[in-house]
């Protein structure tokens, strides 16, 4: 395993879309008790499902801190194709901590080690202390055997990109223009950089993504490929929903677009929970919140998106909310991903935490 | 991650010497009550100085039943080159039961899952459940992202061949040739298969290890390269000790052979300790056996040599007995090895297991 100083466009290497294969996924085990309710009880049941769900047709690499090794060793014991690496971290998000990997045609598979500064770091960060997050996506590519670049010069999350593997990447402007991230570049010099390191030659800016997630508002919660030229816009069709004004504006942005291919966007509008998702006095009461951490309040609404599904080898994994519009989210992904199996995961536990399941998984390709 | 079913020298890929560069080595943490005094106690305290020495100049990939993932963890908590994996076995003896390793001229590496049956199966193995074991290998090469052929037709362990990397690979007769290996298959055929899954061009057969191992008399107790042409010869000159036959079988095969090049070979003899090392009441009573398993008894004499020791990326790591000879192994073995650093490391806890320093190790390759 080789740390390198190069960047992957130069090296042959591209950000393949997240629907080609994978070689297995990243998960961490939710302990942190200012971000699960309990402690974690509820998000460790859903994470459990959802990792039984992804490993029936790839491998889970299941990160975990040393309290917690015994239990989640017992509770994988029977299935092999979950993989259980002794890695602490902050927090769970191994979408945004995780390493981002590239392809090339050799089939060779890199990862990408970015500065992570806890969605802001001084200026809005979520926490703190984050640097055993920022020490993940090292040792998982050490641990997994992938090479790794060294990027720590450029502060990114998984979240905040998507790519179509074929040159296009989509991102949003109050994320990656944010004065948490890299202020001192301007927003050519970024552009630049994910193209450099994504070997994108098209980068997609959204304005926005969905109001009020508290990641300046990540692309993956708002918009997804569902294959090149064709994406899921996070909808509403409520004038007077805070949502609509975003969701609009990022419309207007795809409609006037095209790819790196040249291709004008198919777009498919995805509706949002029909009921917004807010947090209860209960589940307030059921966090520990540490010093320098964001803390939330009762009736907050979450940013709750069907955008933020997860494509495995065989399925979608789809975050359900207990809405009306839950059923519909199903039907519209169920048309767009034919070929795969659909998986309905409810997802409460883990918005509560502030993301979903796109959120806490990062694939691994298996470059072929 | 793939299993592969043709054959490496096939394939263009042959079987590294040990003192080519490692990417890392694999460790087992060792609690197997009828192998480890105490339960592993003093064992443990061991492997914990082999790993940390290991570990100056390589990855260290500790595999970890999941009764143990906590202690090992807190135990290598500062050495982030210590990777920790819930991988369960049935002992710690990484080197029979991890894959052997290959590489090709590209830099890739592979591993080789053979079948393992507890050093002879139902003729004379020496215990009765050892399916962890044979599965080890498979789940080390998923883990660390190494694809693997599958060699499960092919009875064989690690311990019992080393490789020059340049074509010669030495076996003893007594071990390959044994009824609990493949009995069903001749000579020739056995050495096709050695230069079939090693790229090997020629095999050498010692015809005996070293008297009373208990392995039927692995090669990497006896005999081990320094260099391509050049080996260390476990020795005695006391006629009447039991070790003189067999060293003196082996000298005269290895003085009248030369290896794949043509090379005649520089023999160097290495001496076996000055007392016989033997095991005491007080070790036996520490050890707690399970059905099937083979038992020692008091006074019986451990296989003791010098000849199993490692090599690291930076060193040499030397058993040690508290034997007069203890100090000449280190001179013989630091003027052949001027280039690495000489580990002493007192080795009883590991010898009473039936092993020692060599038979808990296995390498994976650099592939450079």
């Amino acid at each position: 395993m080789q740390t390198l100083k190069t960047k992957p466009a130069a090296d042959g290497f591209r950000m393949p879309a997240e629907f080609e294969q994978h070689r297995g996924t990243v998960l961490i085990w939710p302990v942190r008790p200012g971000s699960w309710t309990n402690g974690g009880r509820e998000a460790q049941v859903t994470f459990t499902e959802i990792a039984r769900t992804i490993a029936k047709s790839e491998k889970v690499f299941m990160l975990c801190d040393k309290d917690h090794l015994r239990q989640v060793a017992d509770i994988f014991a029977d299935d092999k194709n979950v993989l259980v690496y002794c890695i602490s971290t902050n927090d769970s998000w191994a979408r945004d901590i995780g390493p981002t990997c590239v392809v090339n045609k050799y089939g060779d598979v890199r990862g990408i080690d970015w500065k992570f500064n806890a969605w802001g770091g001084d200026f809005d960060g979520l926490y703190a202390e984050y640097e055993d997050d920022d020490a993940a996506a090292l040792k998982i590519c050490e641990s997994i055997n992938v090479d790794c670049y060294d990027a720590k010069h450029f502060v990114l999350e998984g979240g905040s990109i998507h790519s179509d593997g074929e040159g296009t990447v989509l991102v949003t402007e109050t994320c990656l223009l944010s004065q948490g991230r890299n202020p001192h570049m301007t927003k050519l010099e970024i552009e630049q950089e994910l193209k450099d390191y994504l070997g994108a030659r098209k980068v997609i800016w959204l304005p926005r993504g969905i109001e009020g997630d508290e990641t300046n508002e990540h692309v993956d919660n708002v918009c997804a490929f569902v294959r090149p030229g064709e994406v899921v816009l996070a909808w509403t069709d409520d004038v007077n929903d805070q949502q609509w004004t975003p969701s609009n504006e990022s419309l207007k942005v795809l409609e006037n677009e095209t790819d790196a291919e040249g291709r004008k966007f198919i777009i498919h509008k995805l509706p949002i929970p029909k009921n917004p998702v807010r947090i209860t006095k209960e589940e307030l009461d059921s966090f520990v919140f540490e010093d320098g951490e964001d803390v939330r309040e009762e009736g907050e609404r979450l940013a709750a998106s069907y955008v933020n599904f997860y494509i495995t080898n065989d399925g979608i994994l789809v975050p359900q909310f207990g809405d009306d519009n839950d059923e519909v989210a199903i039907k519209i992904l169920g048309e767009l991903f034919s070929d795969r199996t659909i998986y309905p995961i409810y997802a409460r536990p883990i918005i509560v935490g502030g993301g979903n399941i796109h959120c806490i998984t990062q694939q691994i390709p298996a470059g072929e």
